[in-house]
C-alpha cells in the first residue's frame, strides 16, 4: 500500500532549535539513514512549538513532496502540539489507545506512578500507525492518506528518535521507495594550496558530461570537492566516480593530499613510517600546533621525534642555534631565520626530517613588507632544506591553522618530490 | 528607513545541509546575535543549492514574516546561486559592481592573479547594500523594498557569515527592532578540576528563591553553569544575576576560573604578565598543545617564553636533561619525570615558571598500574616545583584537552597560592 517514494521533507518541531539552544543534529541522522533507501531529503523546515505553524508546515510539505518526516513535539507537556496539528492535517481526530495507555503505565510502574499529564501521550490521530519507543515515552506515529501523502512522526531526543528510525521507520518505508535501490555513492578529494575559485576554473565544465553531481567544500585550511552519484549499486556509480576522481587528479595535481576524511598530518606520518624516518619540529608562530597534529593518532611515536616551540626570539638562539646576527639582518620572519630553524632542530635532535614555521599571525605586528600572515615555511629532508614563502588571510588562528597544514604540505610535497 | 521587523526567518542554503555531510550551526548563531536585539528567528528552512527552490522560499518567508537572512550560495561557483535567486524574487537585475570587483581584485593581488569565476561575486541584485567580507571573498547582502520587506544574504562558511553579521549587520538592523519588553540577559561561570555531579551537589537548591534559570552546560575541559533572566533593562536582571554569581564563587572556590567566554590560558597569560613572569613548557602527551592554548591571544609574547616537546624519551633526555636512570626506575609517565620535565625547561630557558605534562593518552600503552588517562603534571614556579596526579576519562583527543587543561590549571592555582 501506500504511493511511491523519491524524496522526503523534514519538519523539525521545537523553540529551542530556533533559539540556537540546541543545534539539531536529528535532519543529519535521517539523512543518513534515508540515503540507503534511495530517498533523499528535499527540504527542511524549521518551526517552533506552535499548532498552527506545524499543521501549515506539514501541510506545504506534503503539497510540495508528499512525504513529511516531523521531529519533536511528541511529549506530555502542553507546548507538545505536534500530535494534533497533524491529526488537523488529515482532518481526522484524535483518539486515545488503550494499548498505548496500557504500555506506558507498565513502563512507569518501574520508575513510579504515572502522572496524568502523560495521558496526551496515548492520544495519537485516527488510524495512526504506532512504532513503540524502547527508549522513551514518546512513540512514534505515521499517518498516510492517498491524496496528501505519509506523515512519519518522530520524537526529538536523539537517542530515542534514532532508534525507532532505524529499527522501524526504514523497514516500514522499504519496498516503497520508487527508485528501487537508487543510492548515493560518494568520493570526496580533498585540497590543499589551491584557492575555490582556481579549482573551478581548472575545473571548468570538464566533469559535466559525467552523471553526478559535484559540490564544493571550502575548509580553513584547504579545499574539498565533493562528488555524488546515485546508482542502483556501488559498480554503476563506481565507473562515473572513478573517472571524475581521475580527471580532478590530474588538473589538480600534488594539491590533492587524499580522499574522504584524510588528514594532511596523517598523510605526512604514512610517508615519514613508510621511509623509517623521524621529525622534528621549530614551531614560532604555530608554537605547539604542527606538534599537536603530527601526534593526533595512536602510533605517531614511529615518525614524531618532539621538538621545539620557540616563540621568543631567545628561544630561536637558545634552542636552536639560530645566530643573533641573522635575526637583526633579516628579522625573525625571513627565509634565513626558518632555514636555520630547519637546520637546528636535525643537528638538536635524532630526527632526520624537519618542519620549521615563522610568520605573523597578527592582529599586531604586521608591515608594509611583511603584512599580517606573511609565513615563511622551512623543511628539511636528510640535510636538504627547501622554503617557501606564504601569505595566509584571516583571523590570528586562520593563519596559524594555515601556516601548520603548509608546514605539512611543504614536507610531504618534499618527501614525494624525492621519491621521483 | 525600513519597516520595524519583530522577527526574521533563516533560509540556508546548501545540497550539504540536507544531505547530512554538513551540521548547520549557523542558525545558532544568528539566533544568539538578533537576541541582543529583541529579535527571535521565526522560522528555518533548509533548501538545496536550486535556483527555483531558494526563489520559492525566499518569497513565502517575506510574505510570513517580512524578514529574511540566508545563509550560503554565495560563492564563486556555478552552483551558487543566490543573489540570482534572491535578484528574482525582488524583480531587480543583477549588477555588476566595479568597486566589488577592484576590492576582489586587490585582496588577490597579494595570493596571485584572480580567476575570472570569481568574476560572479561582483554581481549583485541592482541596488543592494554591500557588506565587505574581511575573512572571504563573498561579501555579504541586503535588498529590500516596501511591499516585500528585508532580506539580507550571508556566506555560508561559519567564520565569515560570524564576522559579517556581527560587524556590520546587527548595528544595520539596530534601532530598527520593535520588542519593547524583556530581553534574557545572560552570565556564565567557568569552572575546571570539578565534575557536574559535585557541582550539582554543592549548589542543592541554593539558587531557587532567584528569578532566573540555571543551566549546567559539560564541556570536555570543565563546566559551565550559566544563569539566564529575562527583564526589561539590565538593572533589573542585574541584582539576581550579581547574587547568583556570587553564591556560586562562594560554593566553588579556586574551581571558578573566570566568566563568560573567558580561556583558562588566557587566565593563566594575565596572572603571569601581572607578576612580570613567563613561561616555558615541556609537553609529552599533550605535544604542543598547551603551548598552541598559550599563544592564542596576540600579545602572549609578554609572558610565553617557549618550550619542549619531548614526546619521545631520548627527547626528554636530550632537551630537557631527564635522567635515563629516572626514566628507567620510574617510567616516562611518573612525579619524577615530571618534575625533573619541568626542572629542565626552567634551567634551559629565560623563563621563572614551568608547565610539564607526560601521560598515557591511550588508546594503547596502559597498564593496570598505569590506565590509559594517567596524567602526571608539574609546574615550577620560582624555583618550587609542584607536582599532581590526574585520570582523566575519555578518547585520546579529550585525554589531551583534559591534560593541557590541567597542566594550565596547575600553574594558575599555584599563582594564586603564592600570592597570598
Amino acid at each position: 500500500m501506500g504511493r511511491e517514494l523519491r524524496g522526503v521533507e523534514i519538519v523539525a518541531i521545537g523553540d529551542e532549535l530556533l533559539s540556537g539552544a540546541t543545534l539539531d543534529s536529528n535532519a543529519a541522522t535521517i539523512a543518513g539513514r534515508l540515503e540507503s533507501l534511495g530517498l533523499r531529503v528535499l527540504r527542511k523546515t524549521t518551526v517552533p512549538d506552535a499548532e498552527a505553524q506545524i499543521e501549515e508546515a506539514v501541510r506545504s510539505a506534503l503539497a510540495r513532496s508528499g512525504a513529511v518526516i516531523t521531529t519533536g513535539g511528541l511529549g506530555p507537556t502542553r507546548d507538545d502540539v505536534t500530535r494534533a496539528a497533524v491529526a488537523g492535517v488529515f482532518g481526522r481526530g484524535l483518539e486515545f489507545r488503550e494499548d498505548l495507555w496500557r504500555a506506558l503505565e507498565a513502563r512507569w510502574t518501574r520508575l513510579g506512578r504515572i502522572p496524568e499529564t502523560n495521558r496526551v501521550q496515548a492520544e495519537v490521530p485516527a488510524g495512526a500507525e504506532v512504532f513503540p519507543n524502547r527508549r522513551g515515552t514518546a512513540p512514534g506515529l505515521a499517518v498516510e492518506d492517498d491524496s496528501l501523502g505519509l506523515c512519519v512522526m518522530l520524537p526529538g531526543p536523539p537517542h530515542e528518535m534514532e532508534a525507532i528510525l532505524s529499527e522501524q521507520v526504514v523497514p516500514y518505508l522499504e519496498g516503497r521507495t520508487g527508485v528501487r535501490g537508487r543510492r548515493s555513492f560518494r568520493r570526496t578529494l580533498r585540497t590543499v594550496g589551491i584557492a575555490e575559485s582556481a579549482i573551478a576554473e581548472r575545473l571548468g565544465n570538464r566533469l559535466d558530461d559525467l552523471p553526478l553531481d559535484v559540490a564544493h567544500l571550502p575548509e580553513i585550511d584547504g579545499n574539498d570537492i565533493r562528488m555524488t552519484a546515485w546508482a542502483a549499486d556501488e559498480s554503476d556509480a563506481a565507473a562515473a566516480l572513478d573517472e571524475a576522481v581521475s580527471r580532478l587528479r590530474e588538473l589538480l595535481g600534488v594539491h590533492v593530499y587524499g580522499e574522504g576524511e584524510a588528514d594532511l598530518a596523517q598523510v605526512v606520518g604514512d610517508l615519514l613510517r613508510g621511509r623509517g624516518l623521524k621529525v622534528g619540529v621549530a614551531e614560532s608562530c604555530t608554537a605547539g600546533l604542527i606538534g599537536k597534529r603530527l601526534t593526533e593518532s595512536p602510533g605517531s611515536s614511529d615518525y614524531f621525534w618532539g621538538g621545539m616551540i620557540v616563540y621568543d626570539d631567545r628561544a630561536k638562539v637558545e634552542l636552536l642555534g639560530v645566530l643573533e646576527q641573522t635575526l637583526q639582518r633579516h628579522g625573525a620572519v625571513s627565509e634565513q631565520v626558518a632555514r636555520e630553524m630547519a637546520v637546528g632542530v636535525c643537528r638538536r635532535s635524532g630526527a632526520e626530517t624537519a618542519i620549521a614555521v615563522t610568520g605573523i599571525a597578527g592582529p599586531a605586528g604586521g608591515s608594509e613588507d611583511k603584512p599580517v600572515g606573511t609565513v615563511w615555511l622551512a623543511v628539511m629532508v636528510r640535510e636538504v632544506a627547501v622554503t617557501e614563502r606564504r601569505f595566509y588571510p584571516g583571523t590570528r588562528d586562520m593563519v596559524r591553522a594555515r601556516a601548520a597544514q603548509g608546514g605539512l604540505d611543504l614536507l610531504r610535497r618534499t618527501l614525494l618530490e624525492e621519491l621521483r
